[in-house]
């Protein structure tokens, strides 16, 4: 009998993020799939902060997964064994499922790689929860158009780095935040940003200031704290601000020290008829996702957007990638191979 | 010769809202109108929070009046003499003109008052800046449908006394906030709020949970602190938030206590997909004036939208009118009665 590795919850995070101790890895059966589902062997987990929300609950709507249960995510695997006419062992699939080697999904719950795809990890990244998102806040909710200058919080994480060359592609000037001069360099040479501060300069204001001599059109907010209070002074009239992620509550859980700063936004966005969303891609996959699928892989195949992969090896280290993530150590999108 | 008395701004604020003490009244000739302009006897003054602005530099885009100049607002008046075909003398007009008996307007600056207008100073209430950023707010910006709740910052000012009735004709629950019993039971008895919250009290955000069961699906935002700290929660999934105003910013020029509760809101803005403009009514009037004139002049007729109005007495008191406005003590529209 073939052994199933799984990473199980086995403690909520003690401090705020999950660190790589919540996670146990057990040895399990492989399990046998019943009608309509699909025996899939496990080929890449990729890591996202809505994660979180998986190993605690981190708002009213989003259950948690249980103590001693294997944790979820998103994954790409080849179907070994198919109870579906519509597939074939051998077949790529995406999905969410559980952190193991071989996993039972149902068909209605997966979709099939496109088989053109250049590498099938893509499917985690820039063709998928990262880069739809960053799809739906740079064309929809943030409608970039050429000339404007677009800003995002964080410029060489799965969703940044997407953001800033779609952006660049639309014709706008792209200034992004990032943690340290490496990665803002990374911004600068790999993904197209015009200018890249490191969040963690004492005169992040005033270089932000100098990035963005037009001012700021669109705000792609992933991170909060220090570079939110250097943007709002900055938004031109009609300014959008899309709300995508807040890394930095996420990473420590604690708000900033006050005063509460939230009436200058909220004054700013009077003052400047500013439009502030919150994105979830989930809502527009129906409406919006195969026409984002079909550009992306002629964008990515014509050379114009490059998407960058930090790549974990092995299911046993699922969990140390996962709070790499939060830790910004990643360079790109975070996706853990755990077979060829 | 008649004279022409007029309110000139002698000061700007000592503390941060305008008091009576940063005006003077002064006697003046009765200016003659040149080709193109109209001579206006004021009869209404109207009092906006936006004259702020006009008293000390609130945002880097509106230029206040200078010391020793007339103060400027909207007013209502009666053409005295006209050097433009189209008025005659005794139309009533609307602008926005300088605080004093007698004022020169190019025609191209006024509109006409409506002749079936119940009465004319409705132009600067209902009709007028209030009533249609309620409009824009309550239609446009929030979108309100029936079956939903829409909670109002300030249930008795000039825009909240119609965005309630507003709101209640679209078939709304609608929930007020206001300063004090006496002003709580207006709003439900005179504008038709569902559920009215005294800002000071203590269990504010409890009550506010109470008289939302279905959750908040419109907040106008006019005040700020601790109404919007109690609202932030309670929001429903494409929850919409309207930012009209921030008077209690206004009122004190200082940001609350911390921590900087920023990322709440952001927060909430992911979670519940949540759509925040700011509003400014000036951006909609040539898309918007004239369908919601035709409407409101209808739901005042019918009675559908009962107008109130806090009338202040004589020129020399809208010094007066501006600072109780500022400070809350008026019911409905702060208007200053300059002549019959």
């Amino acid at each position: 009998m073939r052994t199933n590795r799984r990473v199980v919850l086995a403690e909520r995070p003690r401090y705020i993020i999950p660190t790589a101790n919540c996670f146990e890895l057990e040895k399990a059966p492989v399990p046998e799939p019943g009608e309509g589902e699909l025996l899939v062997r496990t080929l890449w987990l990729g890591m996202e902060p809505y994660l979180l929300g998986k190993v605690k609950r981190a708002s009213a709507e989003a259950e948690p997964v249980d103590i001693g249960q294997p944790m979820v995510g998103p994954g790409v695997g080849r179907v070994e064994v198919s109870r579906d006419a519509n597939y074939q062992p051998g077949d790529l699939v995406y999905g969410l499922w559980a952190w193991q080697d071989y996993a039972v999904v149902h068909s209605s719950r997966t979709r099939k790689v496109p088989a053109d795809l250049r590498r099938p990890s893509y499917h985690l990244g820039a063709l998928g929860y990262s880069g739809f998102g960053a799809y739906i806040a740079v064309t929809d909710l943030g409608a970039a158009k050429a000339g404007e200058t677009l800003v995002v919080g964080a410029a060489t994480g799965g969703f940044g780095q997407i953001a800033g060359q779609l952006a660049k592609l639309k014709g706008c000037r792209t200034v992004g935040f990032a943690g340290g001069k490496e990665k803002c360099r990374l911004a600068m040479e790999q993904f197209g940003f015009d200018a890249c501060i490191d969040h963690e300069a004492r005169d992040l204001a005033e270089q932000l200031k100098r990035a963005c001599p037009k001012g700021i059109d669109i705000y792609l907010e992933t991170v909060g704290g220090a570079a939110l209070d250097a943007v709002v002074p900055l938004f031109n009239v009609h300014g959008r601000m899309v709300v995508c992620g807040l890394m930095s509550l996420y990473a420590t859980g604690v708000l900033p020290d006050g005063p509460d700063r939230t009436m200058l936004l909220l004054n700013q966005a009077i003052i400047k008829r500013l439009k502030i969303s919150g994105l979830s891609s989930f809502d527009h996959l129906k409406r919006r996702y195969n026409e984002f699928k079909r550009e992306m892989i002629g964008w990515i195949d014509s050379g114009q957007i490059k998407p960058m992969e930090y790549i974990v090896e092995g299911l046993e280290n699922a969990p140390t990638a996962l709070q790499n993530m939060f830790e910004g150590k990643n360079r790109g999108k975070t996706v853990v191979r755990v077979a060829d």
